[in-house]
């Protein structure tokens, strides 16, 4: 049996205290990071908060092993005086849409082979996705994430705002961004890319560019540009 | 019986002819437009080259009903003096990679409501997503898809470069770029959006452009000013 405490009512703590309730062999206690005047004895305690409470709320624990889930943070964010780990759960969290664990890659860092061994086991009971990743590296995933999700996502509201403004029914889109996610899994996407850029097809970026707007127009050149230098 | 001349060797045409070569009902011949000197009688022929060869391979054909397959060209492109139609199917195609085509959404256009049932009945064969879209609206399609697909793989091509340069197995990102393309399916971009920039979390988003070259910066700050200014 592993105890375990999560302080957090965030999306990440509310997703993670709905998974690991459904194994038998652990135990789990939830509580918000406003609730810290008595805190329960756990193996692990997961501090599931925003970036800048994990100073302050990880040096008001003093249990044993205390760890925190965030992708920026460095392990040397957390202030207890205890023993320290990471337990970062790679995917982009929302509260009104169900996750599957079982697909979500788990960045472990700890600074004992005997504390890596307890967060994989805990991270096994979710997923068979497991990296040890150092701070350095949890950084760098952090920023390439912003790329595959955040800025990613932006290009489909882009795409998807050309298609209202046109009245065209954005679904029409989404088989394409299906198969664009789908290609990269067998094809390194330099060698995927396809397009009026990668073409240096002069003409057709001039017809495209007149369709957009300032702002979107910007995006388009720069991203072609950059398409066009990466070859 | 429906009979089929689809003229051209690249992606488009190799795909299509694939495809309808299954169905019993047509009779499809394929030929490259280099042989275009005896052209045999059909009901349609598909016109599958490079935009900018449409205009002079569609000349040569006086066949009953032409259409074109691109996204980004009108119907007067075509320069067949007898009826004109497009048949453009959204989808990113590259041979080495087999297409569902039941899952791809077929634009049709053409001048006589005769014309369109018989396209719908052809695109039908292969597909259930049909729609009627306009040689103007057919252009913002193109525009969008260079975002949706084009512009999203250079996102992955970043966050690829970017794992790379610091030792991390690419494959991490595989989750989080599927879950970001399913979210809007039900969720608008606009509201999925998550991560530093629309959080306005200026010291995280100090942090990434340390990690990032001089080029990835330039890209990381516009989209990030674009997304904060959607908000």
């Amino acid at each position: 049996m592993i105890s375990i405490l999560i302080v957090g009512k965030g999306n990440v703590g509310t997703l993670l205290n709905e998974a690991f309730h459904s194994i038998e062999t652990l135990n789990v206690q939830w509580i918000s990071s406003r609730d810290l005047i008595t805190i329960p004895k756990t193996d692990i305690t997961i501090i599931a908060v925003s970036d800048d409470a994990i100073e302050t709320v990880s040096s008001k624990i003093s249990t044993d092993f205390v760890v925190h889930t965030s992708g920026s943070m460095p392990l040397s964010a957390l202030k207890n005086n205890t023993r320290k780990g990471v337990f970062y759960p790679l995917q982009t969290f929302s509260k009104n849409k169900k996750v599957d664990f079982t697909q979500i890659p788990f960045c472990l860092e700890a600074t004992t082979e005997k504390d890596e061994k307890l967060l994989e086991k805990l991270a096994g009971f979710l997923s068979k996705k497991i990296y040890h990743i150092s701070s350095e590296q949890r950084k760098a995933i952090h920023v390439a994430a912003v790329f595959a999700n955040n800025f990613t996502n932006h290009m489909y509201k882009i795409a998807h705002d050309i298609c209202n403004t046109h009245q065209i029914p954005i679904e029409i889109l989404n088989p394409l961004i299906n198969e664009t996610a789908e290609k990269i899994k067998v094809l390194p996407p330099a060698l995927a890319q396809t397009g009026p850029a990668i073409r240096k097809d002069v003409a057709t970026i001039k017809n495209h560019l007149f369709l957009l707007t300032e702002k979107q127009q910007e995006i388009y050149t720069i991203l072609t540009k950059s398409i066009q230098n990466d070859t």
